[in-house]
């Protein structure tokens, strides 16, 4: 008992040290690993005053609330981890609906003896997302649990905003004519993800597409163009996204393959692997459809943003009964884009 | 591949089936976990839209969060299980700061093979406790982690709220001569949750005193009092959260033991077990600190409250650069009641 005091009161070891149960006790050496290095990285007025919940400023507007939680293995990978996934990932949510994130709150679930360093490489890197976001990490949580009873570090985050007045999107808004456009390539995040799981060798490595859009996002609203729906295809890929519009508006779709973009490593993996690019995960790509006269316009904002400058109108919403999402393949035929039966890709994101 | 799309089509087997890695895949499989479990059990407007995120309404006021990772082990216990817990302790948390809560988002760690019937109670008893609270829970997440990657099932929860107009509570708020109310029984839940734990058999059971608490603080808001801090003591129980408190506010405090209530059965266990009641957790229990001469009347507006009809004032805020916490003893003594040092309970909430 003695040595454990004296060594709470020593600074954290965070660069041989180990996730302890006594770290999640609600004690002594919960309050310094919050102090040491929750607080100390994400450092905002919210956070420092030390209370189980943040007050905030008077809001002004519709709110909008998402969340998320975080398991991808592993947890560090080509573009990056655990900790600005979890922020980018958030913030996406809240941004697809056409809101602008205002604050994000963050929760751990600690695996005992997991290392301090690489909890630490995470905080930074969550940290730094947060704050090139603009987004603060106002409020948080850490748990811990036994060894082999989690698996190092999961991470929740909860994103709030606010809604631009007027402007209402939902994934049941699509109608018959509209246009599809997509921010960019596919499947980068999944691939990046899966051939560091697999010890992929690959000259260059594929990077994952992980990013915040809200920026983004204000661009598509500033564009004057009449958007329906906005939203991000991470599990699952562009075809349960797709899909899932297509149910929620009772439309179908019609997609043209060619239209698609897919990075040159990633094609190859997949086709390596067995896989296809349209069940992969992306973490930095959008979904747009908007009224058919105003694609253009559309295209050539997404166009003007850094995070789209492969942006294309892949599509269009048809009248169809059974919900089907088609494509035109790049043979000249035509398939049928089903919904992810199984599962191709676990613990992505 | 035909068989597994046989399966999605039928319903959920909720009475015998179990967790699958498809079940967080992003695919069919998810989408119906997610109808048939979570929005039929959830049931409100927000959910029902299918989005990434829940458009809420306009928001008047300072808003106010907080998040809590639950990983309560056992999951069931006497007087609640880990649903009705997350929807509470993060109630309680949102309410502390002087708020109504709002929204609750929830995110779900599921451990694969975890049997459905027992995720289904669990997913009734949150949505009993949302609805009993009146907040609805209106966004979440599901992600499936290997068998022997997690255990059982984690759920994160985070709260939205509006703080009341020209009150501001926090940790660093407390000053000297400032009365210190406790709002009933010190340590049912801890001792509800460790019985359970290691099978001790006790008649009656010790129950949990797991409860939203916003209402009651809602009353000690009308009541007229100049409140301080309000603070619901869980993990590390009252020993902690008023160790936390003291060093927020850079004071010291003085507690009375005579005045501190703990159930019989909860004494009598601790005995047993070499506890202390004053580091067991509780979720349905709250600390306010108000100004010496309101003390009379919250305790009286306390009182009239179900959920701390056995409140009383604990001690008083004391000048202490040290920022100890003292206690007189029943016995006429004086002790320090110090932070928990190491890990008393681990998974408790």
């Amino acid at each position: 008992m003695k040595t454990a005091k004296r060594n709470f009161a020593r600074t954290l070891d965070l660069a041989h040290g180990r996730v302890e149960m006594s770290h999640g006790a609600g004690g002594r050496a919960m309050a310094q690993l919050i102090a040491e290095l929750f607080a100390a990285a994400f450092d905002n007025p919210y956070l420092a005053t030390g209370n189980d919940g943040a007050l905030l400023a008077h809001a002004q507007g519709r709110l909008v609330m998402s969340c998320d939680s975080h398991v991808v293995s592993p947890l560090f990978f080509a573009g990056g981890d655990i900790g600005c996934l979890s922020v980018h990932g958030t913030i996406n949510d809240v941004a697809m609906m056409g809101a602008t994130p205002m604050y994000l709150a963050a929760s751990f679930i600690l695996e005992e003896g997991f290392p301090l360093a690489d909890l630490r490489r995470i905080v930074e890197s969550m940290a730094n997302a947060a704050r090139t976001a603009g987004v603060p990490i106002v409020t948080g949580d850490t748990k811990v649990v036994e060894q082999g009873k989690g698996d190092g570090v999961f991470i929740t985050t909860t994103g709030v905003g606010v809604a631009r007045d007027g402007i209402t999107l939902s994934g049941d808004k699509a109608q018959p004519g509209d246009a599809i456009l997509l921010s960019g390539t596919i499947g980068d995040h999944g691939m990046a993800v899966l051939s560091q799981r697999e010890n992929l060798t690959l000259d260059p490595p594929i990077v994952s597409d992980t990013a915040a859009l809200h920026g983004l996002v204000e661009v598509l609203l500033d564009s004057g163009a009449t958007l329906r729906v906005l939203r991000d295809p991470t599990r699952g890929g562009l075809a349960a996204t797709l899909n899932e519009i297509a149910k929620q508006s009772g439309v179908g779709m019609m997609l043209h393959e060619s239209a698609i973009a897919v990075n040159e490593p990633v094609e190859a993996a997949c086709e390596f692997l067995g896989l296809d690019p349209l069940y992969v995960a992306n973490e930095g790509k959008l979904v747009a459809i908007c009224q058919r006269q105003d694609a253009q316009r559309l295209l050539e904002a997404m166009r003007g943003h850094p995070l789209a400058r492969r942006a294309s109108i892949i599509g269009e919403i048809v009248e169809d009964a059974h919900c089907f999402v088609q494509m035109t393949t790049r043979m000249g035929g035509r398939r049928i884009v089903d919904w992810l039966a199984g599962e191709q890709l676990p613990r992505i994101c």
